[in-house]
């Protein structure tokens, strides 16, 4: 068992105290802040979420915030995806890639007015990566961290407990939409129907760091009525709806044509964007990987690394993530496979930490 | 007591498994990479570094490589130190500033040829970084993270430890020069003399990944005649020293001015570099803040985020580190304070996290 070390290069989420009460146990560290990602019940805390509710502590999706006269023309140029409909009050998924059209991160951007922009991150500097780019480029814009410290609301019931905990309005707000609000006693909060689970739900930013437990005892009050969970992202419920984890499905090469993320590249725009001509490149060439789901023999699902595939003797590729998923009663796996030995029904030999399996490629997501 | 999860996600070191074996407890993340810090015995391993010999398994301490026609011109537009002097062989220590003057890490850089170096990151994406800037500004380059592994020798006994396990020819190595070598049945090395420790010593990159058990297992038969002991990056022995720890003595906002590393930025070279208008405006302008020692009543040491620093009721900055000393018989601490309250003899108040404290300002190092 590993010790996490707490000490003052890594941040606290401004829940830290109260998920460590609640019985946290596991954590990671993910855009330098410590992120509880369970509370030793994995299975019942996977049921929870997609039989019932749960809350997570996601302060470390950590938020980097644009704004200035040039807000817009930026956050477009960081990302191949159209952002010429996007209106305030509306979020919009956003792959980034660098020059050379490999992934980088692949935030939530939040669209609060003309000029002030939230890109929620997955793990990575995507801060001083923009200030790189701002700067290198010369675009007028301002760019900090607002510190805004998420939780996520996930489950069927999310809503009902929402509601009870922050007012009848929030079933009004449409996906990928939020609003602006006071909640309780006048918490002051950003509630948006998004959230990494296809179990729908919330993540509500915290707008005032210093009312950070008021706003957690306000939703966990309100939870008792409704046997919520507590939980954090979770690792099975993602592989099967095949909700990308930024940096682990991806390699520190891969496109976003390779991991199914194409359809957010628009490459017939006017505006310009990092890795346009790469992309384009790219699409010319014809893009050499895919990311598939892989049904394994066996439980064996603890992955520490990647677990490299092979057709007959040949590496084709490797398994970056795997689930025992309890709805399939299935070991299931994403895997990263070169387009020749990508088809579905293609049998391969996965090389685990527990030996060799086989394994079926399957299309995605397993669950619908 | 935090567990740390263990997923794909998180890189493992190349001597993950003899690190465990070798008792290690408590870890960190760094550099998306496990980072073993401590064996169980804080003050034991303080002991073995200052006055016997330790090894640490650093490879999260990643590396980027930078090669290509524009390497050199490159290397120096991402540092204000002037590196028209630099030679193949040696290594600089080499601040980098985003483009408004704030220091983003403080890599050493390894000068392997005219078109190849490392830049040996602090704990950051420096490798996205570089990449972006290269792609903005145009510069033809390659940036790759080429898995090197370092593992750190270090103490007063480093020097016969290396030279039994390695050859007596790593005695002849000055400071922050290198030289490469096979080692043991022929394991392809770089050893430096250099580490994150003023107590002497060498790292050493692993230039064959799959030979990363050899390497160690060389390192501590040959250890056994030393009394060599495990560690990790000592917190108590850096802050004695004043070894900068980017990201915790420096805030988002600090400029190298503030951390003691002015002297590092040359203002007058020819070479442009990122940063370099922002930083002349801060000299120009005068400089605000200044890392300076504190000595503190007590012995609470137990910092997990920074403690606010006041003169009277003035807020006048905060204490970034803090530890006991085993040698000094004291607590002392970093403290990032305003110019107005940073003299030498200043008496402050800290809020620790086990209440007020109060504090004396000194001059760095503790220890010299």
């Amino acid at each position: 068992m590993l010790q996490l070390v707490v000490g003052p290069r890594i941040r606290k989420s401004p829940y830290f105290d109260r998920s460590l009460a609640a019985g946290a146990t596991h954590f990671s560290i993910y855009n330098q802040t410590y992120l509880p990602l369970g509370y030793g019940d994995p299975i019942g805390e996977y049921w929870n979420l997609v039989e019932r509710v749960t809350l997570w502590d996601v302060a470390a999706e950590r938020q980097v915030e644009i704004t200035g006269p040039d807000a817009s023309a930026f956050v477009q140029y960081l990302t191949g995806r159209n952002l010429s409909k996007f209106v305030v009050g509306q979020c919009k998924y956003a792959p980034m890639c660098d020059y050379e059209g490999r992934l980088v991160n692949d935030p939530i951007i939040t669209k609060l007015a003309d000029d002030r922009y939230w890109l929620s991150r997955a793990d990575g500097d995507l801060l001083r990566w923009a200030r790189a780019i701002a700067g290198a480029r010369g675009f007028d814009i301002g760019c900090v961290d607002p510190d805004t410290g998420p939780l996520a609301i996930q489950g069927p019931q999310a809503d009902d407990l929402a509601a009870a905990a922050f007012g009848e309005w929030v079933r009004d707000i449409r996906f990928f939409r939020f609003e602006e609000a006071r909640v309780g006693a006048g918490i002051p909060v950003i509630v948006a129907r998004s959230g990494w689970s296809k179990q729908g739900g919330f993540e509500v930013y915290l707008l005032d760091r210093t009312r950070a437990h008021e706003l957690w005892d306000l939703i966990v009050e309100s939870g008792a009525a409704f046997d919520m969970g507590f939980g954090g992202p979770n690792p099975i419920e993602r592989i099967e709806s095949n909700l990308l984890s930024c940096g682990v499905d991806n390699d520190d090469r891969a496109n976003p044509f390779e991991v199914r993320l194409g359809g957010y590249i628009d490459l017939e725009m006017d505006a310009d964007f990092v890795g346009r001509d790469a992309l384009a490149e790219i699409v010319a060439r014809r893009v050499e990987r895919e990311l598939m789901g892989v049904y394994l023999e066996g439980d064996e699902a603890d992955l520490t690394a990647p677990w490299p595939a092979f057709a007959g003797s040949e590496p084709v590729g490797s398994v970056r993530a795997a689930a025992r998923s309890p709805r399939l009663d299935r070991t299931i796996g994403l895997a990263l496979l070169g387009v020749a030995h990508a088809g579905v029904g293609t049998e391969l030999r996965v090389e685990t930490e527990a030996g060799p399996r086989a394994a079926t490629v399957t299309d995605l997501p397993f669950i619908p």
